[in-house]
């Protein structure tokens, strides 16, 4: 992005100031709004620094000024900490002023309720005028750890001494960044960048990313998120990262649903869709953690090894050494519960260290206490680094790693590290030093057995894959452009995009003459009915031209008193099918993170249980496979249990197909559902379905 | 237990020895066997102790005994760390010496191979004979933290003080047991006892949690286990636990088959059946925790609240007040994974806040930042751990539990805090101090959101019951007594017990009469036939006589071809049934928790994913009615999605008659099942069963 061109982001003003206004800097010291002028003093900010407060001619010992007006110099970055109502008419004293981006502490819009909304929107409006870029407002701030430059509140920077880094955090939560900026600080994890990005009523997630990817302090960037406001920057942001080889890691509210609905009550966002935020996170090479401090602690890890991630059919193989069985099993145990396997040595690795005089075990904990020298656990280490049966090696220090950190950390320092063979290491005991030295030499060192396995589990999974390309194309002329459709024409769609549908026909219901092979099913065609089944308007199996007859009549009644005012078009007659297996495949554009697909379990059985895939959409075949491979369904097609083999091809080009929907050139679709889609022998054929478009 | 009774365990002795021989005392400070005489000076211990080196005079600076016969006085407890060759040899002075325990650290029996395990065996046979307890082999040792009685090459006890307090940790492993103590010490925790159990070659978890249920010190009991080698012991002793109002939290390795699987091959315990170990520890009491410093940080909690655990048909509700919306939505999404809810306070809660001027908001987490107060803090406090409508309260802090403690410490520890309504914390960020004071005063306060939420739901969760009353019945005559029975000898034991099953004739397939309803099922009967169905050995849905003939002669044709060998004694006829939904509903006498009854869903569906509950057998219909509402299948015949209802009733008696298989009084049930009981409107059938006796 060029940083010049009108309303673009300009990254130095934002994440490197060289002069910042302090607007509404306190004489108080107690008040969060003294903290920023103190924390850039503590902090040795060496750029020009005016704290403005009209009502004093000096604040903490140093002069101020009484606005933005007087300054005697451009600025390029104003922090504002005056009450939310006074916030709107210093934008243009700040504009006039030079400043190129405002941070906007104060609180009291979108978060709060609807005229909060309006404010804020009246702020973005009047910013967007003056070519000012606003951060907020209800930020925390942003930090400059390696320069000092604390345009923040964040009690966080109260410590004596920052440890600047290779580490950015942005987080839509302002308590959160203070808490993980102390946690990894206790840790010795170093930060470049921190920048909260409150309400996200301007700069979004997505803008800062892309800067930092820029940035050429920051080496891994750490994201906390609670939502998803602006997918298509932080997707083009993300899609630069992965092209950098700057790693990503997120912690992302919404595992739970209970957590996903938080989203929405906390932040004032849009209803939180996990499962979309999820794909799209996954679509473009984020990892993803669960832990808290895993968040943190996979960035050794990901620094180093992010380059040999892959898509792997089979599970992560990790090789397990420890010392202490009972502390390598803690973590096995929580590699196996994110499908990861810990593997034994095969036969071949054990006759060669064998002849090294190491006796090991064909056990998937790999006892250390049998290597007798320090030379053999050598050995063993680098074998282990470069044998071809694993594709990462865990580490589990007992009690050495509490009273003679050195022992522990040396040889896992010394090792040749290759880096497409990720090391990590799990401290059994408290062993702070340990987990200080192990940090230092850039060695991911984990606290809980939990985020360890977490972390490895993130690194090694499925990596994903970028969305495929759209294959443009357009809307059937003889369909409506908005609104729901019937099912028979939203079959045509499907149809149309190459997904095969059950032969068909439209008929009169007092003519139903047909061409169709018997037997058949017959069902009313209405866009106003989306519960067809629920009231009698669906009649299966019919047989012959009566059986057909009879079942018209009854539909007609059925609708006649459930659905009087329904406008109806005619019966759908169509062939009766079935297959060996039932599939939902649906499409819906996310509110939050665009055009996603969803292969799930078709039936009752499937209520009970979700049992489905989601990937932003389009996708293409290996996508499709993917899918596939992740909904446990099909395995009823895929040779469970001696069971007869479906035409998973077929499926796979299905969900492409409806992937697709995704690129039409003249309509918008919001959602789709083809439901059921049967996987036959031989082929697949969708049975029933619907189609929304957006209006 | 009596103490006195011949060979019951003397818990002074093992606890709280007040003589102590150390037999192998090395001379050398570097060795881990002259560790215990160094811990004990350490740690001012005050009885009398008597290292034995034949070797030496002294070792480190303090007279040595040549040998367990010249000491001067009986000692109570001997320590042994003599290399495995010798120990058995040790056991007869030990015993001359007036020892009631000997501890042995020596490895080299049951971990190593079947010859170690020969030594073993032969070690406890002279023990027994000399009336000597055995803790170990293979124990890292054990430990009094009160009085200094330190037997053990711990390395955790090398620091320099010891917290002396109310935990009593008993582990499976022995390195874990380090690693367990220093990160609890770390945390301010202080223990009472600590045992390591080694190979439990004679005394097992069981019985060190019988003494520790005596022990005055003792408040609160961590059990850290990799599999069970005792149950009956150890189900007495949580018996006499929860009737004390100790509790017991655990943390047991096998959440993962993978975890589950390192049981066998770490420790050379029988293969793991996590579930049937859960089932186990439920029925008793035990809360088991998730993730690892769960196990103790859960104690503070489990101490004050344990008696008001309770059995709940809806989801534990958790009152959730913070400074930090970010940290408190992490713990809630955390919850919202383990079943917690987080419950938004209702109308007349906020009404009745509103009067004392705080406003709330009708959302799952109260934002403190509101209360403008500390009175109005203390007033929402006070209100919370009072309310009917949450089971506990959470306190997330933000920035100030790091840099103001008492800010955070002060209110919580002033609240008036009712027995029954538990108080948990989670800070946010880093923030040992705030930890520290709270931990100081009794108040449970969690590092992580993910431990904090799992301790809650171990604490909220399901208690257990204790497995029901077993009703003697004795086996029915006519049956074998041994071995696999016929489906249809299986189905009069399933009868006789009162489950309903289907009409059934056993017939000679030359003379087909019955006086049986068609349409009839015809099936081979044979005890060496499992896979019926899978030789073309079942016909089905055979309409009349005809239909039988023929369904017949297929089947000895079948049979003849596919099985030639197996012992066949006629056709069983059964009555053609159906229902709303299939069930299975399983018996294991399991090798590691006992008697177990399973139910879980039919059909393939269950087979791609799990849906079972499993339990202590037998069960009582509360019990039965635990395990319906536990499988999501049942929910298919509990009126889901305006189903029919299916009899549940019915399904709980028969859940509670396959149960009452423990308590046959003249035959011993390995296993039984019964695939598929079919729910139907009224009652349940079941259709097909097997049943294997113990030889």
């Amino acid at each position: 992005m060029t940083q010049d061109s009108p309303g673009a982001l300009c990254a130095q003003a934002l994440l490197a100031p060289a002069s910042i206004a302090l607007v509404g800097a306190s004489a108080d010291p107690a008040k969060n709004t003294a903290r920023p002028l103190r924390f850039m003093r503590k902090h040795r900010y060496a750029g020009r620094l005016y704290p403005i407060n009209p009502a004093r001619d000096s604040v903490l010992g140093e002069p101020a000024w009484p606005s933005l007006q007087a300054l005697p110099e451009p600025i390029e970055h104003a922090f504002i900490m005056v009450p939310g109502a006074q916030v709107e008419s210093l934008l243009e004293p700040c504009a006039r002023a030079g400043a190129r981006v405002v941070t906007i502490y104060s609180d009291g819009f979108a978060e709060t309720d609807e005229a909060g909304r309006a404010r804020q929107d009246a702020l973005v409006r009047r910013a967007r005028e003056l070519g000012l870029r606003v951060l907020g407002p209800n930020s925390i701030g942003c930090a400059n750890l390696h320069s000092g430059a604390i345009l923040s509140v964040n009690a966080a920077f109260e410590a004596e001494d920052l440890i600047p880094g290779e580490l950015s955090l942005v987080s839509q939560s302002g308590s959160m960044m203070g808490s993980l900026l102390s946690r990894a600080a206790a840790r010795g994890f170093g930060f470049a960048r921190s920048v909260s990005v409150g309400n996200e009523a301007d700069i979004s997630v997505g803008e800062v990313v892309d800067a930092l990817v820029d940035d050429a302090e920051t080496r891994v960037i750490l994201l906390f998120l609670e939502t998803l406001r602006d997918a298509p920057t932080l997707a083009r942001a993300l899609q630069r990262a992965r092209a950098a080889g700057k790693p990503v890691i997120a912690y992302k509210l919404g595992q739970s649903a209970q957590g996903d609905a938080l989203a929405s009550t906390h932040t004032g966002a849009l209803a939180g869709n996990d499962a979309a935020v999820d794909a799209f996170l996954r679509a473009h090479g984020v990892m993803r953690v669960r832990t808290l401090e895993a968040l943190f602690e996979l960035a050794p890890l990901a620094r180093r090894y992010h380059a040999s991630r892959r898509i792997r059919t089979q599970a992560p193989r990790v090789a397990v050494i420890t010392t202490t069985g009972g502390g390598a099993a803690s973590v096995v145990d929580n590699l196996g519960l994110r499908g990861l396997d810990a593997v034994a040595p095969p036969p071949a690795f054990i006759a060669a260290m064998a002849e090294r005089g190491l006796k090991l075990r064909e056990t998937p904990i790999i006892d250390l206490t049998l290597a007798a020298t320090s030379a053999q656990y050598r050995a063993l280490l680098d074998a282990l680094l470069r044998a071809d049966w694993c594709d990462a090696v865990l580490s589990v220090a007992g009690s050495s790693a509490q009273f003679h950190p050195q022992l522990v950390v040396a040889p896992l320092e010394a090792a040749d590290k290759p880096v497409d063979k990720p090391l990590a290491v799990f401290l059994a005991p408290d062993a702070p030093e340990s987990l200080a030295r192990l940090q230092a030499a850039g060695i991911a060192a984990f606290r809980t057995p939990e985020a360890c396995a977490d972390a490895l589990a993130a690194l090694l999974g499925d990596p994903g894959r970028a969305p495929a390309d759209a294959r443009p194309w357009a809307w059937p002329a003889s369909l409506p452009r908005s609104g729901m459709l019937t099912e028979h024409q939203a079959s045509q769609v499907f149809a149309a995009l190459g997904v095969p549908v059950a032969r068909a026909a439209l008929l009169d219901p007092d003519a139903l003459q047909h061409a169709l092979r018997y037997p058949v099913v017959a069902k009313i065609s209405s866009p106003d009915i989306a519960h067809k089944t629920e009231i009698g308007a669906v009649r299966v199996n019919l047989a012959d031209a009566d059986a057909l007859q009879a079942a018209v009549a009854q539909i007609r009644a059925n609708v006649a008193r459930h659905a009087p005012g329904a406008r109806c078009d005619g019966i759908l007659v169509q062939e009766f099918r079935r297959g060996l297996a039932e599939f939902i495949v649906g499409y819906r554009d996310d509110p939050l993170a665009g055009p996603t697909v969803l292969l799930g379990a078709g039936g009752i059985h499937a209520e009970l249980a979700p049992d489905i895939a989601l990937r932003l959409a389009p996708i293409d075949e290996a996508g499709a496979w993917d899918m596939i491979r992740a909904v446990r369904h099909t395995r009823l097609v895929r040779g469970f249990r001696g069971l007869p083999e479906g035409d998973c091809a077929a499926l796979a080009r299905a969900l492409v197909a409806v992937s697709q929907l995704a690129a039409c050139t003249d309509a918008r679709v919001a959602e789709a559902e083809i439901n059921p889609l049967f996987v036959c022998a031989d082929g697949v054929v969708a049975v029933d379905g619907l189609l929304r478009l957006a209006s």
